[in-house]
């Protein structure tokens, strides 16, 4: 089997195979990177996960996740940021596994308001304050954090970060080499600013990495779970992913689908499907796609 | 019974309640103001409809809502214009019934992606092109439109127009008296440029309407009526009602609920429980409320 050389299978979209399943059935699928997540190589433990990465032979592109520090000043939020920065460790020794051309992003999700509060203007305020304690860190480690823009569905209690022009007003405060932003085109394509804003985070050298899934509606009871495929939804990869190459973004894509159905199948089949489903909706949108083309 | 003199009942909040027992339960519990949805209206008649209003007493707020207006040039795109107009007729009517104060507002919703649609970009123009077919109607009858921005979970299906800031981009080639914004907390509250998205729409004169409801997770199966009673949730309406009031905004403020377990309960109770919830989460937050208390 083939696939596109660009494409990544993040590891949440076939959540259920453990670590030694994952690395198998994305490189049998022809597959030359991943992205991994921090409970299924914690589970096996960093230095055997990054023995089984090399193993693999497959190119490592996120680690998959930190964040969730938007908690006032206290033990919670010292021991939120005390955990980043070993996930920001993790992400460097994974890099430093994986084949040529892997990336040292860590994404960071930002968490939601506190418990009782509504208060969102002091919640951003802590993520940046928060980035700002670990960036040192993660300059250190040589490690990007991708400071990730959720759907505002998920505003108030998963990620007070909802649109990339946010992000990147946010990075503005570091280099860029520290801080950027991940561009999930699930959480982004409603924004009626997005095509200036993916242009602005290319300019400013901010695109840490570009995760494609597709939004349908009706969205499942469990709106975390509503990702699809790549073209079995709206969601208009062309324009998004044109834009994203347009910036000159010539690293991997990764695929990243939270849904129920999906989990339940075979991994294999999983990535298989996935591989399909990049090659008709988003491959043809690639630059060298359109070179070849031309 | 009494409530604050700048609250309107908006009838959604009382779905199943008709016309006769929704004028009569805002009337009974001391409620100023109403806003009509067009199915009940139709249901009595638009002469019987504005009769029943002018006898309740009460100041007419908006009428919803019309819109849906995003697919392409055909007898569909047709039939919804007119039937636009035929709305527009309508709010003029109702508001010259309701008591003195009442305002002539349409609450446009935009639609959603045709069929088969991924076009976004398309989508959001038609909505451009066809407030400019109906612009010069608007302002015949005297009836601002007011273009609501819809959360961005309904982009794809309900709303193209995802943010405050996106409908003042349409309304921009109207006039202010002809085309204006709703700006209702539940769709707005997230959006990290809401307080100066709300300061240029009240230095542009747009904003049409002011409504109110809250926001809370985890959001019930159907996500439209995941409405809450103010101060339910964990939207700061100090803050957002303060930046309201601060552009001169000084007319009714609707609460507007779409939630089963609300709509299940008796009407009359709903509006008692309304009142007391704008008067907590709310009415402080006045520029009056503000004097009294300087």
């Amino acid at each position: 089997m083939s696939a596109d050389p660009r494409l990544s299978i993040n590891q949440a979209t076939i959540k259920h195979a453990d670590l030694a399943t994952a690395l198998r059935v994305t490189e049998q699928a022809g597959v030359e990177a991943i992205g991994l997540w921090r409970e299924p190589v914690n589970e096996v433990g960093l230095a055997t996960a990054a023995a089984m990465l090399t193993d693999s032979g497959l190119r490592f592109t996120t680690h998959c996740r930190a964040g969730f520090f938007t908690m006032p000043e206290g033990p919670a939020r010292r021991a939120s940021l005390d955990d980043n920065r070993v996930a920001i460790d993790e992400t460097a020794t994974l890099a430093a596994a994986g084949a040529a051309g892997s990336t040292a992003v860590l994404v960071l999700v930002a968490g939601g308001l506190p418990e009782g509060s509504r208060d969102l203007v002091g919640a951003r305020e802590r993520v940046r304050d928060a980035i700002g304690e670990l960036a040192p860190h993660a300059r250190a480690a040589g490690v990007t954090l991708a400071i990730e823009p959720l759907h505002p569905m998920f505003a108030s209690d998963r990620c007070v970060v909802s649109t990339l022009g946010q992000a990147l007003d946010i990075a503005a405060d570091f280099e860029p080499r520290e801080v950027g932003a991940a561009v999930d085109t699930f959480h982004i394509f409603w924004d009626p600013d997005i095509l200036p804003a993916i242009a602005r985070a290319g300019r400013e050298g901010r695109i840490a990495t570009y995760q494609v899934c597709d939004w349908k509606t009706p969205l499942p009871a469990d709106v975390l779970l509503s990702r699809h495929y790549p073209g079995d939804g709206v969601i208009d990869f062309a324009a998004l992913t044109r834009a994203v190459e347009a910036t000159g973004y010539d690293r991997d894509i990764e695929v990243e689908i939270f849904n129920a159905d999906i989990w339940a199948d075979d991994p294999a089949a999983v990535v298989a499907r996935t591989a399909a489903a990049f090659g008709d909706a988003v491959a043809p949108h690639l630059a060298g796609a359109r070179a070849v083309s031309a």
